[in-house]
């Protein structure tokens, strides 16, 4: 199997190159190449079981989208997106980001034109739903997007469905939870805190939090995302039938509950090192995201995610930190 | 105030147009001048109390949607599409012209940056909804389409709502039931034997019926598009919040209730000229098709459709036949 991974420079497409590097296949299918593409150069792993190769480009210039895929590679993860802050305040390349560029890989994919309907992986998000919406949110509360991030992925998810449906390629989106801990530089995303609060105590360092205790969001963390993408690239889409895009299964748990786990593992010294310095702005933005889900076609179809904060930590202090943190 | 009507030469922007050359204006605003838009040359009503001028050209062509709204329309409704069957066999076409031209109106407005924010009606329909769906699909239901006509409106409306919360218009979209008793020849479209069964032997013509009496289905009169149409004009926006997009108010009948309704008006004689012919076909095409809604956020919002199918029959014959049939 030959793969393409687009958005392979960023935070998951280097989580799951590096996990199809130490796996050398996808599920029981082994993958003998692999594609990484991006605006920025990707960094292949050091070490790889399985040959990979770069290219850096923009997928939205004429004709890029077509060279990409003149391979013909079998599994495609098109990962790359303008996130909800920048696409909110750059219009256009959100849109051309998000909407038109998803749009010339699947113009590019069908007009191959001779049988080729590669699997494609695509990465959605939550953010395609929008208040007023029940606590709970399920399989079938519509896609009502209050920023213009969420609108152009729910509207690349109808593409993605139309596309499969037509037969002109394989689609599966995924919506991604808020993913936590995220690995690096703190973020100064809205949601940034959510995995600040956890990781700078972690590494002996000072975090704000800037939202009561109270406030409860949707996670599940980077090695479940990339649990997701391997997981979708080999699930049988006919159990899809024609709606292709699937909301994750994910943790619901208030700011509180994440501090509680944070303390039993870690201890009081680290949580101290969380600073309350309440912030308007972040908590107006913060009280509109989704708090719980319903995810039952998900659950149905194999897909996993943490099912505690303390896990969520764990896998923080694994995967990044290699088992110790700064007590 | 200025109108624009783009799609004006098709059946309901006739019928809007007739409506405001007969009434002056649009609710209690009245209508300084109206100008006609469609790829083939509208007809203006012969006796009209407001101005009304044609244009004729693709919205699609560079800079035409530009020109279109040189002028600063204050109310734009926007009916033009490709239908169904047509946006089903001819992919690209139906892509084009009903989200890529939708686009291009969207972002001539945007791009005028001046404060510009015009009214924009845009007509969508029931097709964004696919099965599985309840009985009665509620204005929370999923947009799942099950074609590439449902798709592409289902886009547009995502736009409309993105474009309408960031400002650069004030959009409101009305998904129209199946709109009978459709005036005119008898249709080929899969839908079309929903208003040939009543149209036909109203006029001493035999009606082919292609499925079982006990088909339901979801229907307003051409009069109750005009309806919504005109409400959409006037109705306070701010109270939509961020869903711009309402399915309309429609009357939930089967194919038997029909037939009875036009032998409790027109008799028996006209109702034997209808000839059961079982096509698994269309029946198959029908039978994927919504049944009944809770349209509980536009009827609080005035809009207003008929309660029995008599009284869509008894509007077809005032409208379109003077008051008389073949008896």
């Amino acid at each position: 199997m030959n793969l393409l991974i687009i958005g392979a420079a960023g935070m998951i497409g280097r989580k799951l190159t590096a996990r199809i590097a130490a796996d050398g296949g996808i599920g029981d299918d082994p993958v003998e190449s692999v594609m990484l593409h991006d605006v920025v150069t990707p960094v292949p792993p050091q070490a790889s079981a399985v040959p990979m190769q770069t290219e850096t480009s923009d997928l939205g210039s004429p004709g890029e989208a077509e060279r990409l895929i003149a391979k013909r590679p079998d599994l495609i993860f098109h990962l790359a997106a303008v996130l909800s802050g920048e696409a909110e305040t750059d219009f256009e390349k959100g849109y051309r980001v998000n909407l038109d560029n998803t749009r010339a890989l699947f113009e590019a994919i069908r007009s191959v034109g001779d049988g080729y309907r590669p699997r494609v992986v695509f990465t959605s998000t939550i953010a395609v739903f929008g208040k007023p919406f029940p606590a709970t949110i399920d399989d079938e509360f519509l896609s009502a997007p209050l920023t213009s991030y969420g609108s152009a992925k729910a509207m690349a998810e109808l593409m993605l469905s139309d596309y499969s449906r037509r037969g002109y390629l394989d689609g599966i989106g995924i919506r991604l939870p808020t993913i936590c801990v995220r690995p690096g530089l703190p973020n100064k995303a809205a949601s940034g805190f959510y995995s600040n609060i956890i990781r700078e105590p972690l590494n002996g360092e000072e975090a704000v939090l800037p939202v009561p205790e109270t406030i409860r969001h949707w996670f599940a963390s980077p090695r479940s995302a990339t649990n997701f993408l391997v997981r979708a690239a080999a699930v049988d889409t006919a159990l899809l039938g024609d709606r292709r895009n699937l909301s994750m299964p994910g943790l619901s748990c208030t700011v509180g509950d994440q501090i509680e786990s944070l303390r039993r593992i870690a201890g009081e010294r680290v949580v101290a090192r969380i600073r309350r310095e309440p912030d308007a702005t972040t908590l107006r933005i913060v009280e509109r995201w989704p708090e719980n889900f319903n995810t039952a076609r998900a659950n149905s179809l194999g897909f996993v995610a943490e099912t505690s904060f303390g896990e969520i930590i764990r896998i923080h202090i694994e995967d990044e930190l290699n088992g110790s943190f700064v007590p």
